[in-house]
């Protein structure tokens, strides 16, 4: 195998109550990436399509990452990388993450696996603390592994693969507007009342509870998300309205993706994510922002070959 | 059905990253109740054995647990109440919750159960207001439910029952220290770092997932307090010998029981948990400290009817 052709999905990090330790895999949305063996050795990115981003190997998230995994194995040829954007930088879902995720996928496959996909999280979290300035694999833990990730422990890689009912599907709603992260952080307080951070802490247990016994409604109640999403809501252009318009449309709960400016909801059932997904697109129209929306299964499957050759 | 003798377990509330939302409950560890329909109408305590505690309705626990009970149904009859004490009070493994449930179970079972065991939370939840000032229900609902339960919201009474690995045991040493409840808040931060309530969720989130799957090593690696035990831990005595013994036995995790002053740890089967029990005994002895110690299987049945007639 001299050449892989890769699915890289986008993936929602965070999931209300789940801030800085649960991510969900969404499918069809994605990028795709070609990478192939080369005689010359490391890491060149030859072609770029979709976005404007760097081709320097140590300043792009594939490339980072791709030498990360290069580091732990000595090969006397290199690898060429093709991205093809289908995410949005700065959206929101995962955009550096399914860069990252695809760079050390391919190369492992072009390898023959000598790394299993969760052993993969370690190389790929390089390209987010390129993109991000810190360590995390809230994104890159479901590309790779498919389905909901959950971080215990982000030094030790402590991430745990958790079920989730079948008929659960997200709503993403992308506003065009630039949202940068260190604005994003900026509006964290860095103490939080002892008494929100238990109410944070029986949400996600109790998520994580309706995620193994498949209650809908308990998945409904759990999703909420008292330590950030006050603050971070006022950055993204009518938030509260698209929340109230998701669950209006009979979604189970309604956050921000990442660190935004995209919106998920999840519902149960494809209808009604669709309708979810509609109804909030409209509440954006009469705001004059342009925007994307998208309705996905969660992807249990993760990051996947298209081909190879 | 005029007379019922009843069993009211102990139970451990907070297990470590379940600060005020996770308890369990102990099987054998407990007290009993006679309770006694009468034609005088009310609550009358007519007996209290093992503890010095009052007899009058409207401050004992019981008491007031039994007429927030009887307010939501007419009677035209009472009951009589005899309170055996296993449990010491202020021992931090649930006496007043063992009290309360009680009180509200065996009148259910005396009026045909006209509620639920979950429904009878909220009337055994007024006893714990009255012995803490506060209402809580990670006592009352392991001793009213059994197992392991989850308090997701206390207002709304969302509470989960969660299962649980069969072969989980639990070792506690109650040091005969009185521990105000008072000073165990104190202790507490009001406010805590962001950084520190991720942890915690990520914690409880992986514990749930861990009692999902029976996985005892993610139990073990989940059991961490950042939030509480650093700072209670200083008000009972050898903590970090009793944990490190704990540890050192092979069990899963130690934490402080409720607000202490008694210590509780898991463990994998009842051999390490006897071992795990003996030898955090053997650490307090030298400190001339009367102590009380048990290995108790989880109790799945939760509070139960010994007899009636």
């Amino acid at each position: 195998m001299n050449e892989v052709k890769i699915f890289c999905p986008a993936s929602v990090a965070n999931v209300s109550c789940g801030f800085d330790i649960l991510g969900f895999c969404l499918d069809k949305i994605g990028d795709e990436m070609i990478i192939r063996k080369t005689s010359k050795p490391g890491i060149n990115i030859t072609k770029i399509v979709g976005e404007n981003l760097p081709y320097e190997s140590k300043k792009n998230v594939a490339g980072v990452s791709g030498i990360s995994l290069l580091n732990e194995l000595s090969t006397d040829f290199g690898f060429e990388i093709e991205i093809y954007k289908g995410i949005k930088s700065g959206s929101g879902i995962g955009s550096s993450a399914a860069s990252s995720a695809g760079a050390v996928f391919g190369i492992n496959e072009l390898l023959g696996k000598p790394f299993s996909r969760k052993e993969l999280i370690k190389f790929a979290m390089k390209g987010e603390e390129l993109a991000s300035g810190s360590i995390h694999a809230d994104n890159v833990a479901p590309v790779l592994m498919g389905g909901f990730t959950l971080v215990r422990d982000i030094n030790s890689l402590d991430i745990i693969s958790l079920p989730f009912p079948k008929k659960l599907f997200a709503s993403i709603i992308h506003p065009e507007i630039e949202l940068k992260t260190s604005d994003s952080r900026s509006v964290l307080k860095q103490k939080v009342p002892l008494k929100k951070a238990i109410q944070q802490s029986a949400n996600i247990a109790s998520l994580i509870s309706g995620l193994y016994t498949e209650d809908y409604k308990l998945i409904s109640r759990s999703l909420i998300d008292v330590l950030v999403e006050p603050y971070r809501s006022d950055l993204i252009p009518a938030f509260n309205d698209l929340k109230k318009t998701s669950s209006n449309n009979g979604s189970l709960g309604t956050g921000i993706s990442g660190s935004g400016p995209s919106v998920f909801a999840l519902s149960k059932g494809e209808k009604t994510a669709k309708s979810v997904t509609s109804e909030m697109g409209k509440v954006l129209v009469p705001l004059n922002l342009k925007f994307h929306s998208y309705t996905s299964k969660i992807n249990s499957t993760g990051i996947k070959l298209i081909s190879s050759r």
